[in-house]
């Protein structure tokens, strides 16, 4: 695009620099120093403007978020975050819009030490692709296929307040700015996950909702589940504003909450507690995993319950 | 996207997989074992239909160019390719028109060992972004900023028929399909990369022309060039259908040719054609670098010459 070059440049004045980044921005492609006995972690996260958030959302919520998503990813597998590269369609060369963008995304990646090491921008509808690195010690990286029958299910934080946000938004009525925070600034449990290390046994993200989530570690692990929707964490704003079933179909079904679903054996719940506990990150336990295939959803009175939808794809423009 | 798990699934089946993969698709994030002493060489670029390729461009096309552009810019830092990533925004979900895409990238990947281990794929109109890792042993990348006066320039293979073929498609007149090729089929110079360490000073692709690319090796080095133009690499139908003057223009000017360009001292030419004699890659001396900053082109007479444009910024929707 023409400006790309001084695109580029504005990019990089701006970018944060590690003392293993040997080249960032400004070559062929950056030069990376790898510590001995790590693993690498590499994911890669798209938003599309009007798929995976309003059109009218700021700049700076966007950039925050495009990296945001890909942190949740490397802490979901209990790697420390290292080095991002970021891809940007952008409609037109727009430097106050690229400026706030940026504000987003790297006070992000300045508060867990991430450096942006390359990436492209070229015209074209607006889209963002980042691709996050992270390191784990050799062995240490929390699979979603390691989970074992018996062991309980926690989560972190609490669910439901993005996808609260959404339904808001659908309605166009009243809405949370709490809620809509939540939705546009998801916190990504980076030292969760680092401190989950050799505590946790499996672990993912919920990004489309605890139920497929919970479903992705169920299949790869070869395991059921039960879920007691009463222990499902909830903020105290999501429970003013929607009642009690309605909450678990959010909670259950709706994306974009970034909360980590981890497993582990019932003897590490206390060492668990107090790892959370020194990182001020309320963490529950949800359910157990079960030998028999399927996730069955509890009432607190002991009932089967079922959500009018189980699947959930992101915004969607609005019609999920 | 409706479906983004069948996508995602269609994917993962093709993908190929090296030892080193810890974990592929399939998780949160890809682990990915690293040997000692190399370093990560990580590069990143988006192609967006319409503007860096003619909509009309076969599928298969656009996925082994997505990958080349990549393999092109970690061979320009001599590391060999390793894994990748690959973000699709897609219009529709269209099997054919993904297994088409697949065919081409995977077919480029396989024959240079790099496996696909993680991505996302989204609605949206159509952009690809691949992010490529490779290795290098520690601290042999070769990079843009340490070339030194008095050293020659190289190219490998020809330059000007991608830019050749990019203006006959413009005039909707008479097209090569030797030329074209070269624009839909650019061939990484991966294995010559490689073969580079430890003879060439510095180097980078040539994607935006040769004087575009070897100003950014000039600039980062603080050195200046002479090139010699009757000395650039042409191949034998770029002079069948392009006269002298518009071939130079072509092969300064016009990018997507993704040869490599490198300086080295001449104390290493003969080990340098000898390598690139075992690839059976012509390799060809253009020019030196001076201590006088500046590009400085000269004709087969000894005269000055200048280029009509000499920026280049990609296929542009035809009007670059």
């Amino acid at each position: 695009m023409p400006g790309e070059f001084a695109l580029i440049d504005r990019i990089r004045d701006r970018a944060g620099r590690r003392d293993d980044v040997v080249r960032g921005i400004g070559d062929d492609a950056a030069v990376l120093a790898l510590p001995a006995g790590h693993e690498l972690v590499v994911t890669c996260d798209t938003l599309v403007a009007g798929v995976h958030f309003p059109e009218e959302t700021l700049p700076a919520d966007i950039g925050y978020k495009a990296l945001a998503v890909n942190l949740s990813d490397l802490a979901a597998m209990a790697a420390a975050p290292a080095w991002c590269t970021l891809a940007m369609t952008l409609p037109d060369s727009d430097d106050a819009w690229l400026d706030d963008f940026l504000d987003g995304f790297l006070a992000l990646a300045d508060e867990h030490g991430v450096s942006l090491v390359g990436g492209d921008t070229t015209a074209g509808p607006l889209t963002i692709t980042v691709t996050a690195h992270g390191l784990v010690p050799a062995g240490q990286a929390l699979l979603r296929s390691s989970a074992r029958a018996g062991e309980d299910i926690w989560v972190t934080g609490t669910l439901g307040d993005a996808a609260g946000a959404l339904a808001q938004w659908r309605q166009r009525g009243p809405a949370s700015a709490k809620l809509r925070y939540r939705l546009d600034r998801p916190t990504p449990r980076v030292q969760a996950g680092v401190a989950l290390r050799g505590l946790a046994s499996a672990g993912i993200d919920v990004s489309d909702g605890l139920a497929a989530d919970l479903g992705h570690v169920l299949a790869a692990s070869g395991v059921g589940a039960r879920v007691d929707l009463g222990r499902l964490p909830c903020s105290r704003t999501l429970a003013d504003h929607f009642e009690e079933n309605r909450r678990w179909e959010l909670q259950l079904g709706g994306g974009d909450d970034y909360e980590i679903c981890f497993t582990a054996p019932a003897a590490n719940a206390l060492a668990i507690e107090q790892a959370m506990a020194a990182l001020d990150l309320p963490a529950t336990v949800v359910g157990q995993l079960e030998a028999e295939p399927g996730l069955r959803l509890l009432t607190p009175e002991g009932g089967a319950w079922s959500p009018p939808a189980t699947g959930y794809q992101h915004f969607q423009g609005g019609h999920a």
